[in-house]
């Protein structure tokens, strides 16, 4: 048996104990799954490659947590249950050393959501990881960035901005002489996807997207998809006490709050009526939610602190723009 | 709106139809099918990377049929009737002309299957395709490699061998000279997943499995899985009339055949009483299927030439072992 068979049996098989869905996991042609009745499923697909969005010296535990995180922040955003993921990894050559706290890591998450690897490839080449996640939802109640009207608050789960100061520290040496350096860029890395939330909206909120091109980037999608505007107060941002000491000043950490990639937070809208719905649950759930500005008709798009507008000029996170080797 | 999501949007969406069983497609945190009830999901992810799987200059039209069929091909290998594909491209930059060939003949080819792209990401770095293709299955119908059995004569569809000689023509230009050079090459990249074949081979076949690796390879996978043995008769093997003429003589066509790597040709196993009725049904297929040999008890594997045993050493195809660049 060639190398390349050894490889995938010895690091990815026989990891998990088999969901009741899963007929055939890994070692045929196909995966076979079986979708529960009634239920829709949703299918998310994302790569992740090295010199663009991760070091190829950053941690293996880390780039496992951030890849199967983020793939898994794409499932929260619509309110879906995860089930199922495939996995596809490009590697320069075997390395034992980095793939055994990888697998660690990518399984101590998958097992952590119920999500099973049915299947994957891997293959010789510059180090990249691709995945496809799937997970369920009850038909007709999907959360899609279409559904927001003129009137809803908007909001966004957790802190915001972390990851992109973590991602400096990444990239600037420099930095890592700052004392909150090394938490950032954990933070940067270690995003926990809100798949409680997610459900938690599905009969609540109008529309919802997880951030990960920044809010900026990723509240105008759900206002292009909408066709409506928006109107935010960067008062009410959530930041961390140590992002603003990181970044030097309150505003600074708006405009990072505003613009960081890689968060995989959960932006969404709701309708006055659900407010208090909102409210009663997330009491229950234990997670940060901020209320930070509200949908306006479309064509508008203001920034304002508290108040008095802002002329602010922001970027979200591009791929084929910002590259960091 | 960044250059990353116009690449996508203007070169991926609305370019085909909507499954009646895709809810929502491109242009969401997630896509939403609905699997139909009583069946099963076949899923497969496969990865292409320039350099190893096909080379950068290759032209993107052929590239994108080898990545699709290869794909589909796996879906055939277990009877599943294909439905959703997810694509993930890696490219170093944005080139329209390679795009727009490439993605002409990605969707010729994913309409003829009735296969729709319903999802994926396009991320900068070296150039590779990550495809995730999805089917459906009656339940317990699947064709798996773990059912054959001992007296199951053994098949495969097609002609094998073409497929190593295009390649030795794509990565030795002194050959090109030769007469069949450009057909050969042509086959290589230009696989039939065989679709119709692994529905037909639901009732009848034992075991089944698509050639990537090499008839020796792969036929291992299924003798493996079903814990059985095999003898091979290689004067029986589907060799074309090119490929004699390429290598010369007959004996080295065989040792193509069997080595031969990519030809996404099925290999099956039918039990004696249902042999008749799969002759039957392959008379309206128009599909070529030859008989190569028989199952044996676990522990033998015999080559041999009408009877005549042979003593060849053979390898299959190993990406960390075969690199073209």
């Amino acid at each position: 048996m060639s190398s390349e068979f050894n490889l995938i049996n010895d690091f990815f098989s026989s990891r998990q104990s088999n969901r009741s869905d899963v007929i055939l996991s890994l070692g045929d042609d196909c995966a076979l799954v079986q979708a529960p009745e009634n239920f829709l499923i949703a299918i998310s697909t994302d790569t992740l490659v090295a010199g663009t969005h991760f070091l190829s010296t950053a941690d293996p535990a880390l780039v496992a947590h951030k890849a199967l995180s983020s793939s898994i922040s794409d499932l929260a955003a619509m309110g879906a249950t995860p089930s199922w993921c495939s996995f596809a990894l490009t590697i320069p050559d075997f390395y034992e050393a980095w793939l055994t706290p990888f697998c660690d890591s990518f399984f101590k998450i998958a097992n952590h959501f119920g999500i099973q690897l049915i299947g994957g490839d891997t293959t010789k080449g510059s180090l990249s990881l691709t995945l496809t996640v799937q997970g369920f939802l009850p038909k007709n109640k999907a959360l899609k960035r279409s559904g927001a009207a003129i009137g809803d608050w908007i909001y966004v789960t957790g802190n915001l901005g972390d990851s992109k100061a973590g991602l400096s520290v990444i990239l600037d040496t420099a930095l890592r002489k700052h004392p909150f350096a090394k938490e950032l860029e954990r933070r940067h890395y270690l995003s926990t996807p809100r798949v409680l939330v997610g459900k938690m909206l599905l009969d609540i909120a109008s529309a919802a997207i997880d951030i990960s091109d920044g809010l900026i980037l990723d509240i105008n999608h759900i206002l292009e998809r909408s066709q409506v505007g928006a109107s935010i107060d960067v008062s009410l941002l959530p930041v961390s006490p140590e992002l603003i000491k990181f970044v030097g000043c309150i505003s600074r950490a708006w405009k990072y709050a505003l613009s960081s990639g890689e968060e995989y937070e959960l932006c969404f809208t709701v309708p006055d009526q659900k407010k208090k719905m909102l409210e009663q649950r997330l009491v229950h759930l234990g997670v940060k939610v901020s209320c930070i500005g509200k949908i306006k008709q479309s064509g508008i798009f203001q920034l304002h602190n508290q108040g008095k507008l802002l002329n602010w000029t922001l970027d979200g996170y591009d791929h084929f723009k910002v590259k960091h080797e």
